[in-house]
């Protein structure tokens, strides 16, 4: 049996992120995508594997890993000659991490009310109260990204490409589907074309 | 001028957990109490420490950090003498990041869609519509916590206490108002009585 981590993911998701990072750390590893279209995420085999029937999950030598920020710092830890996170300071790896919290926190849950809003109620008309407010919300999401996180410098954390930087632009990926065009976002919309050029990106995004 | 850090937060709020972190950690710090009463979590003056309008916040000798999961492995590493986190094992150290990010990305965000439902829809009814299905959701949250997460040993890392054990008790507290009955999770029942007698959680929980 093989010792290298298996990715499980779906393409266009936020195990995208994760993905995007295993390459960029050139780590051997397996991927394995799952059919959203079937459901595969909530049947009993990838249940066994991850009980919250979402991606990511990261089946490594020692157990099984799932969440995308912490999958990333996970990535960054163990591949370090990657130089993916900057490990070896506290301020600057929270304020990493703050940024990843804070897409999976605020921007990715924004974002899920137009696909998921039947997580957070039951009936039709309050699902589309949700989906209408999806636009205004990433827009405000982004305006953050814009104007406190992004500076001049080309990365996320400045000067050094990190893990965040894949994780952004995946989730910067789904503003076209949420009806807000990444042209509003000068910076944001220059860094998503900085990522996708990467080569480990286009290795991400190339069909499986 | 102090070069501790000031924490800003709000009792009962998931900033609670940074408190307990940074008393845990037997830090010199400052604890200033926003008035969310009076809104000041959105005044001028707070904006422009933390212009997500939120807190946590911590304001350190090299800037301000947010977001609770990046605040408590800070905090984890910046105190490494308390050993608040594995900091030398990256598998572990993700165990935790994953829960602490589940927390803060599905927990506490279930919860919100009670007492801050118009983020997501702005007619009443919606909102309504959402806050009716807060229970359902927390219960589904906690039960994963109470069968996937906690086991036996005391924490949720097992035998030693961590940042995430603080941060579990906070949203925990949660619970009766959104009309859950810790109750109906032993595990968590038992974590949370567990945590609260713990002399740092005290100082926290004093009135300030």
């Amino acid at each position: 049996m093989s010792q290298n981590p298996t990715l499980y993911y779906a393409p266009g998701t936020c195990a995208q992120a994760v993905l995007i990072a295993l390459h960029e750390a050139g780590a051997a590893f397996e991927a394995k995508r799952l059919n959203f279209a079937e459901n595969e995420q909530r049947g009993a085999a990838y249940l066994a594997i991850n009980p919250k029937g979402r991606v990511p999950a990261l089946v490594t030598a020692q157990g099984v890993l799932s969440e995308t920020p912490a999958l990333l710092l996970y990535v960054a830890q163990t591949y370090p000659n990657a130089q993916l996170a900057p490990l070896n300071d506290p301020f600057q790896l929270a304020h990493m991490q703050e940024f990843n919290s804070f897409l999976a926190s605020t921007v990715h849950v924004s974002h899920a009310h137009r696909p998921r809003a039947s997580r957070w109620a039951d009936d039709e008309a309050a699902q589309a109260s949700m989906r209408a407010k999806v636009p205004h919300n990433m827009r405000e999401a982004f305006a953050m990204i814009e104007q406190h996180y992004l500076g001049d410098k080309p990365w996320v954390m400045g000067d050094q490409y990190t893990v965040a930087d894949g994780y952004l632009f995946t989730i910067a990926s789904w503003l076209k589907s949420d009806s807000v065009d990444i042209a509003e976002f000068p910076r944001v919309a220059a860094h998503f074309e900085r990522v996708k050029a990467r080569p480990a990106v286009q290795k991400a995004l190339a069909p499986a």
